[in-house]
Parts: structure tokens; sequence; C-alpha cells
């Protein structure tokens, strides 16, 4: 392979890491997998042998330590991030981190000032601004295809509830699945968010009140730019995974479809039935998960800066911090009381 | 003709007055136009012609004073509604009444008061209830068809902002155009509104600041049954009259397009292109209003109570001023505090 | 009512009389229904009490005796339509008949040469040329938004067969359900058709083979002006009445959809579900059955010829014998071994 | 890699050629490149390094020759599929071959009993019976969804005709594109072709009039079950490549929409505008590549035979002699006259 290869540990080989190795490995032209690492020993070298990867360590530190490793792909669980992201900071490789980065803005704002100082490129993993279907949009809007954007519409329901120890440690409703949304909000109408209203409620499962949690929210915005959005959110569609957007403006409305995994329209006698959108994120984001990676890469060896920032993850939970606040009081929360 | 034809008086010949008389006359059976007042009586003697009425008055009490007219549809300017009502109850005939009766909690409250009193009938006309898709989807949902329901969605775009006179002596945004979408919540989700917040702003035209009004909104509601809904208003809509709901439950979700002028898909070198929605209401609701006068025609004839009570007006006007005062206080209004 | 309306005898108040009747009485201005016929004096009495008509005849030469009756509406069995054309072209009254007006060359030419001799209007009842849809297509035709049209689609298909005697009488499934598509072909595409190729069987129902006739048909068409066409039928399609355009030419294509009742979009577990198209032609032409009156009426009162001619009917019904010859031979028919 | 991975050699680097050598060397588990050929050095060079292939060969006989190579996938001209087919048959080789694999019923069966007599599998590459949504709608057909198949349509255009050298070297409309319909129809038919009809003319370019070719054609196919179908082609659809399948039965119906980029939808003051189809087979097929090259891989390593074999080749060849015979005699074909 040619010298100029970018070289990727990466670091846990779950489910995401996986979509990641193998992209790497097989599908992003410029990239190649130098090492993995995983605290599982089995999975590991199952994984190492279906992508030819021969360096495998349990230890991600261990992988840090190679030279020649100029970047990492972490996947590890979402609470070893700062430590691994710190971690990989002090080694100088560059790093692409699943979201979320970390869940409170001090250990954000840490993790940040660490990356800015070791002068590498930090990438975090909002794949859904990949999407071939939102990219459009956004292209759309920015070309002012829509005129000045006035109303922002999201809707994001998951297929069903995650597990009861996920719900536990996943920063609850809005930092967990909303989170998403309140980037593409950014992403999508290029102004930053000021106030949010959130009204939340458990309608799904009351597995989610045990945990201090929601399941169903419709979260206002206000953005600086004079805009509103509204995103609806709900932990369980029964039809599939339910994600589309609508952007309203002075001159038109663009909105996208959800994904299905054909296309086919069947009559019978009792109706016309066409296939449900796609089940879950690892089919619906396929090729966002590819096209994300692309562009770590093709940032880092451009030396260029990613074009998902560590910047981006604050705004981004900072969001999700005011509107639990916002469900919690019942009432709009500026995003300057929380940071 | 049948002597059990219910024998109407049209008061008030405009836009709305027109269609409502051409139905009674053309096109509802068991109905008729004994009589037709306006106080323009070019316009009077124009429609009378056309639909081959003979009796037209200018002043709207000396049709109330003819014992042949069993019922009244009253389509004079908003700001008349009390009294012309006031007036019919007193005369002892039927009422149907376009929207708004009133703006004010008081004022309803007077009439309903009134009408109750003289053992009569009054239908308020929401008309979008009539409508074959909104219709539609109240029956899937009420059949069970969307299981428990959770997340109400309504999109309500006017083509182009009204007149300044007519912004004016609206009532505001709330009063005068999401009062349909607030009706249509009530409706289709078979429980009350108890908590508003509505966020507002000016992104069309100064106009409405001017006039101390909004033309963009975005409103939350909290239903008595723990569902929640979103209501997402704007004037201007370039591209037309833009009118979809959408009801997600625990078993699913049913949702309505808009309804163009004809259904052709066009594909050049440039794209695919189809119908815009049909602009403007008069179009739209065109099969709404025939049924809704036919539902007050059954109603009356059948001795039933009518489908759309001064009650379900009383209720639309409260949430629409909840509406308001959230907006004005930025702060999330329970019905309570209004009525 | 006004002196100048036309004046109408309904001759024939069956299921498509009653529509037209209805149409003349309450939605066409400019136009009056003076006398109605028919042989069953019972629906007939039940019509006229609903219509408000007092004049009516078993004997429908009672009808065109009538001086005040200026035009009639020929709604009687097609085995009748020669002889009450004739008839009514004798007493000199314009003439609005059913298709088919005959089925044999030489009497449909009897009929436009008597008509001719008399001058009077003839209007044949190609009901969908006023279908909204269609006459989108032909528009966007006509205006070159599909450039040089090269190829033409119709899909046409029944909800169900109709019953033994109908098919039967009915002149065989080019004569009686295809000649409408023949006649959409020509209005269409703007050319003459000059050659058919028609493949017949009978894949729904073998009382079709019983009675020597098909339930199933693809049927090619070459054009005068170098375009193709392929029609396809079936008797019996169990999702309802489907009935589709599409012209392809070199600058893009036009298509349009089938109606439905509602534009309902329901997701459940199963699937993405929505209405069938509607069924039948009573539903789904009621608009085109208004338009095509209407434009009777505008255009006897204008003096100009009609929309559809008595050469239009004989053209049909050449092409639709062409393709029976076709069926039978198996092989290609030119319309010059027709006619 | 694993010992029993297939190893490859790729003979033809052009464009399809690239397709499968990318999709063996990154995506298809279980399979490996060993060898590339390409009579162009330079173009075999730049293959070769992308794709990490070192051992690289002008003639592809040298690659029949290499003991580590058990299966080879044809890319070269079609012209020359035959030889290389019967030298890869002689050297034992299992053989992916790209369509056409002959034009003459004599030749694919001089390859077929050669095939046959060295025991190798020999699979054909109509491609598109691997894509996901024509495979939907032969499952839904094969699983009783439609009932008894009675009407099959396809319309399959190209976007832009190809270069007047591949149209005179093509072997004709019928053999070069509408072959790939006709494989098709006997795969979603699961039913014999026993006669066409064809009609076909020059509406795009006079070029085609030259080559003594056509550029537009409808043909009607007679199925062994009794069912019919009809084909409509055009070598240039402006607004993309069009590919549409419709199977119409006892039971109901099932179609598919073409494939776009995405799904965006966006509304302005000129109407409805959404995405063209993609264009042209290198973007609509990309998923069905890779499908049948995985189809082929685990056919042979489970030692079945191929799903699309040298006698598909031969039927589809034999529909198209059928119908350009038919279009040149203007009658209906016997495919018993071909063969």
């Amino acid at each position: 392979m040619s010298r100029k290869n970018l070289r990727f540990g990466v670091l846990g080989v779950g489910r995401i890491g996986k979509i990641h190795a193998e992209n790497l490995v097989n599908r992003i032209p410029g990239a190649e997998v130098a090492a993995l690492a995983d605290v599982f020993a089995d999975e590991l070298a199952r994984v190492a042998a279906r992508l030819n990867v021969t360096a495998t360590y349990q230890d991600y530190r261990q992988v840090l330590e190679l030279p020649e490793v100029d970047a990492v792909a972490i996947c590890t669980p979402s609470d070893t991030h700062k430590r691994v992201i710190l971690d990989a900071a002090a080694a100088g490789k560059h790093i692409f981190c699943e979201k979320p980065i970390e869940l409170s803005v001090a250990a954000i704002e840490e993790i940040n000032q660490e990356v800015a100082k070791r002068g590498i490129q930090l990438m975090v993993g909002f794949n859904r601004r990949f999407d071939p279907n939102f990219l459009k949009v956004r292209e759309m809007v920015q070309s002012g295809k829509v005129g000045t954007p006035q109303v922002l519409k999201i809707t994001s329901r998951d297929p069903a509830p995650p597990p009861e120890h996920f719900i536990r440690a996943s920063g609850g409703v809005f930092l967990d699945m909303t989170i998403h949304d309140f980037d593409m909000a950014r992403y999508l109408m290029g102004s930053e968010v000021t106030e949010v209203y959130a009204r939340a409620g458990v309608l799904v499962d009351p597995v989610f009140e045990k945990a201090g949690d929601w399941d169903t929210a419709i979260v206002t915005l206000a953005f600086a730019s004079g805009a509103m959005g509204v995103i609806d959110n709900s932990r369980k569609a029964v039809y599939g995974y339910d994600q589309r957007v609508e952007v309203f403006g002075s001159g038109g409305m663009v909105t996208v479809r959800n994904n299905t995994p054909d296309s086919h329209i069947h009559l019978d006698q009792t109706g016309v039935h066409s296939a449900l959108p796609l089940n879950f994120f690892m089919e619906r984001y396929t090729e966002s998960y590819l096209r994300e990676m692309r562009a770590f890469v093709e940032a880092v060896q451009g030396t260029q800066p990613v074009p998902v920032t560590g910047q981006d993850a604050l705004l981004a939970v900072v969001i999700g911090l005011a509107a639990a606040k916002s469900a919690r009081e019942n009432r709009p929360v500026k995003l300057a009381e929380i940071h």
C-alpha cells in the first residue's frame, strides 16, 4: 500500500467499531487499519481475522504507543471517551470519536483545550450530517432554494427503546437521542440555537420514569437568526426508524422522505402497501458512516479542520442540557443559562 | 319542492355566503333557500338572480321575521356575529354561523346561554372537520389504527397574508388562523387541551408587528390524556396553502397529503415536477363546506345536536387566548388561567 | 330562470341519465331540464320528484315534440342510440349522446350524415377527455412539455367484469372498454392511429370465452406521426379502477396517478398503507361528467362545434374493429382495412 | 487470508471490470483477486495499484495458466466472450461472464456444451435480477401476492444513445438493450416466452437507421402460462435512466419506482420538485453488481448451480432474435421459429 495512507488504530470493535473498521479497510481510499483494540479478546480476534489485521491489543494504550498509527477511531463505551481522547491526544494521534464525546460542559471544554494544545484534529461522530438526504437539504438551504429559513421541523423516532441499563447510563433522552437532532438543527439552519422549550413525558414505557427520564418530547427552538424550530421525539415508533427533516423559508420548503429497503408498491383488495422505513440506524445510516470517515481522512490528509469539531459536540450538549432543564422546570430556557 | 325542506335565510352573500347559498340551492337534499340578505344591494341582486331566489332584503332582520324561514346561515362580517346570532335566536331560527362566532369568552358564553334557553340548534363553521382527508384521520384514530394517540402534528400555512385592515380586526393569528388548528387538535385527538406554549415571531412582513400581531408561530399543546401536540403556522408559504396533520401513537401513525388540482408528474431534464397544493381555502375546502352544511341540515332535521357546537367555539377561543398570552409572556399557559 | 337557458330533454334516467340530469339541474349555468323520459314509470317519477321536473314521458318521442326543448341528452340503452339520434335530429334538437353511438361504421356514417344535413350539433360522451388529470396531460403535451411525443402508454383496468348479458351485448372488449382508450390515444397524442396489433386472452373469467370475447388485452398502436402506443386492459383489477396514462417524448414525460377517496398514509407494524383507487367510473369520473356537459352547453350556446364529434365516435370504433380483427387473426391490422 | 477464498482472475479492467474487481477485493467475503488482465498496460497498472493486486498480465491466457486462479470474471469486449469462455473452460476455471455471452444461438450452444463437458460453473451477468427492487417484485410474485400473474409491464429507457461505433457492433437494440428486459420477463413471470410482436422505429436519432437498427420499440410477449407482457424501450429519456416493472395478476399488482440519488422534495412558487432517476447503469445497479458477484461466489463455493446460466443467456437471445425478426417483418413471431 501507498506510504501516504492514514494508518488507523480502531479502539473498540463493538457494533459501531466494526462498521468503521470495515469501512477503513475496504472502502476508504487513503486509509488503512494498522491495529485494533478491544477488551474482549474473542471478538477482537474474529474481527481481526475477517479484516486481515494482524496487530491486536486488549489495552488501547498499546495502540497509542505504535509509531505507525496516525489516527484513532474511538468506538469504546461512551463513559471512557474522555480518558481515551486525552490519552490519544497526549500520544499525538488524530482522533475520530463517536458521539457523545462527553455529557458535561466542563469535560468537553477540557477535551477541546487539550486537543487544541496538541495541534491534532478531533472529529465527532455526528454521522447524520453525511447522510445524502440531509446533506441535500443543507445544500438547498445554503444555496437559497428556500429563501431565508424561517421554520425547521425534525421528526426523530426510534423503533424501540434501548435496554434499561442503557437508559440509566445514557444521560437522558435529550443527551442521548435528541442530541443528534440538535446538531442537525444547527447544521441545517446555519444559525445557533439561543433558547429552547421542551415538553417531555413518559408515554411509551414506565421504565423511563423509573430512570428519571422521558420517552416522548416536543422541543421548540429559537435561533439567533430569528427563525424557529421544533423537534418531536419518541423512543418507540412501531413502524420503524422515522427520520425526517423539513426546512421552510421565505422562498419555499424542502423536505426528505424516510429511507426504505426497496421501493415496491403493492396493491391488493385491502389497500396500497409499501415498505416500512429502514430499521435501525445501522441500516439507515450505512452510507453516512462511510462518508463521515472519508471526510475525516480527507480533512486530516488535507490538513484542513475536520467538519464536525469538539465545539460542535459542546454546543449540542449545551442545547441538550437546556432542554432537560426546560422539561424539568416547564419553562423556556436560554442557552446562556447553561454555558 | 317537498314540504319538509329546511328553508334557509342566508345572511350575507359575500365570498363565503355565496358558497353556502349555492350549496343549499343546488347540492343539499332537504334544504332550500327562502331568502337572502346583504347590505350591498347590487351583489345581493346578482346572487339572487343566479340562484333564482326571489326574496331579498338589505336588512337581515327582515329575514328573521319571515315565518317560512326555519334556519339561517350567518355569513356577515365577524364583528356582527354576536348581534345577528342573538336576533336569530330570539326569532327561534336554527343557526349556522361562520367562525369565529366571537373572540371573547364572555361573549361566547352569553351566546351559548341564549341559544340553550331558546331550544334552537347552533352550529359553528369549523369546516375542516368535514374535509374527507381529516375525517379519515379522525376515523383511523378513533378506530384504534394508531393505538393510543401520543403526538399530534399540524402544519398550517397560508399562501399569503391578509390585507392590513383584516389583520388589525382579526383578533391576531391565534384567534384568526390557528383557531382552526386548535379545533382540529381537539377533534383529532379526542382529548381536551390543558396547556399551551406558543413561540411567535414576525418573519414574513413587518405589518404584523405594527398591528401587534405575529406571522409565524410554533405552538406546543398538552392534552388531558397526557398526549402532546405541536402546530406550526406561517402567514406566507410561497408554494401555496399547506395543510397537513399527523397523529402518532402506540400502534402507528396516520397522515395526509395536501390536495392538488391534478396528480400529474412531469419529468424533464431539470427534475421531476408536480402540482402545488390547492390555493386557497375556497378551492381546498370546497368539499368540506358542502359536507358541513349537509351535516347541519341533517342534524336539525333529525333533531340531533349539531356536530360543532358553541362549546366547541368557546374552547377553541380559550386555547387561542392562552396561546396569545403564552407568546406575549414567553411561558407555558394553562387553559385554567383563561377560563 | 333566464330565457337563454338551453332547455334539455333527458332521455333515459338510469345510472348515467341521473348523473346528467342532476348536473344539468343543479350545476350547469345556462342549462335547465325541461322534460324527462324513461320507459320505467316508477324510476322516472322518483327522479322527476327529486329534481323538481314536472314534464315526464314514457315515450321519448313525446319529448322530441316539445318546442321548448332545445337539446337532448340520450342516455337510453346503447342499442337504441341510432334510432333516438335520428329521431332527435329529425326534430331539430341538438344532441348529446352517451358512447357508443353505434358499433358499426355504416351506422355511424349514416348518423353523421343525417346530423350534418340537419345542421344540429352532436356530441359524443367520451367523458374521460374532460377529466382534470387527463386534460392536464393533454395540455402539457400540446404545449411542448414532453417535446415530440414518441410513446403513449395507457393502463385501463376495470374493478370487476360486467354481468354476462352485458358482455354479450357489449360488442366485445375493444368496442365496449378499450374504445375509451382509443379515443384517449387520439386525444392525447394529437395524431391519428394507422395500425394496431392486439393480443387478447381470457385470463379472468371463462364467461368471456363463452361470449366470444376476451377479458385481457395488450394493444400496440402506430400513429401517423410515427409515434407508438400501447394499451393494456383487464376486466378485473381486484384493487379497483386503474386508469393511468403516460406520454413520453423527446423532451420528457408526463403521467398521472389514479384518483383516491382520500390521501391518508397509515404506517403500522406491517407496512405503509394508503387508499385504493376510486371504484368505479361513477366516482372516478364525477368531475368529467360535469365538465363534458358544461362543454356541450357552452359549445351549443356559443354556436361552436362541440368538442367530441360523430367523427371522433367513428374513428374510435374503427380502431376497435381493427383491434378485434387483429386479435382474432393474430396479425397487425391497418385501419385502412376497416374503413 | 483464508485458504478457502475463491481466487479470481479479472479479465478486462474497463468500466465494468473495475466494478467487479473492486467488489471482489473489498466487499465480497470468501473472494479475492489473484490476477488482473487487460490489453491496455497503463490502465491495468493503475487498477492493480489501487486494488493492491500484484499479478498483472496483458494476455488473459497467462491468467488462465495460473494454478492459484479458481475462477475468472470475463469483462473483455463482447466480441471476445466466446473465445475467452472456451479458453477458460478448457483451463478448468469457473466463469462469470458479462452479458451478452454471444449473439447467435449456435455460438451460445457451443459454449454451453463445452461448459457442461468441463464440469465448471458458468454464470451470465444479468445483473438486474439482483437489484433489491426487482428481487422484491419477484419474491412477491412467487409468494402469491399478486395471485396468478396475468400482465407484465416493463419500461426500460436509456438516458442517451451509445456512440455510433457501439451501435453498429451491438447486435441491435433487441440483443443489446431489450435483452435485459427479456431476461427480466422470464425471471419475474416464472414462465417462458413463446411468441413476440415487436414494433420498432427510429424516433430519436437517424444514426440508428443508418446502422440498420431502431431506437424506440414496443414489444408484446406471450408466455407459456397464458399471461402477456409488454416492454417499451427508448434509447433516450432526457430525464435519465427509466427502469420500471409492474406485474399484475388475479390477486393484485406490484410495481417499483425508479431509484434516485436522494429523496428530497422541494416546493417553490413554480411547483413541487424532486430528484431525477439515477443516471446511468453504473449508479443505478451498483448494488446489483455487488450482489450478483456474491451470488456467483456463494454458488461456486456451495457447489450449487449458479443462478443465471448459459441456458438463460440462450433464451434471452432467442427472444431477442425473434423480436428483431418480428420488427423487420411486422408480424408476431413464435420462438419456435428461431430455435
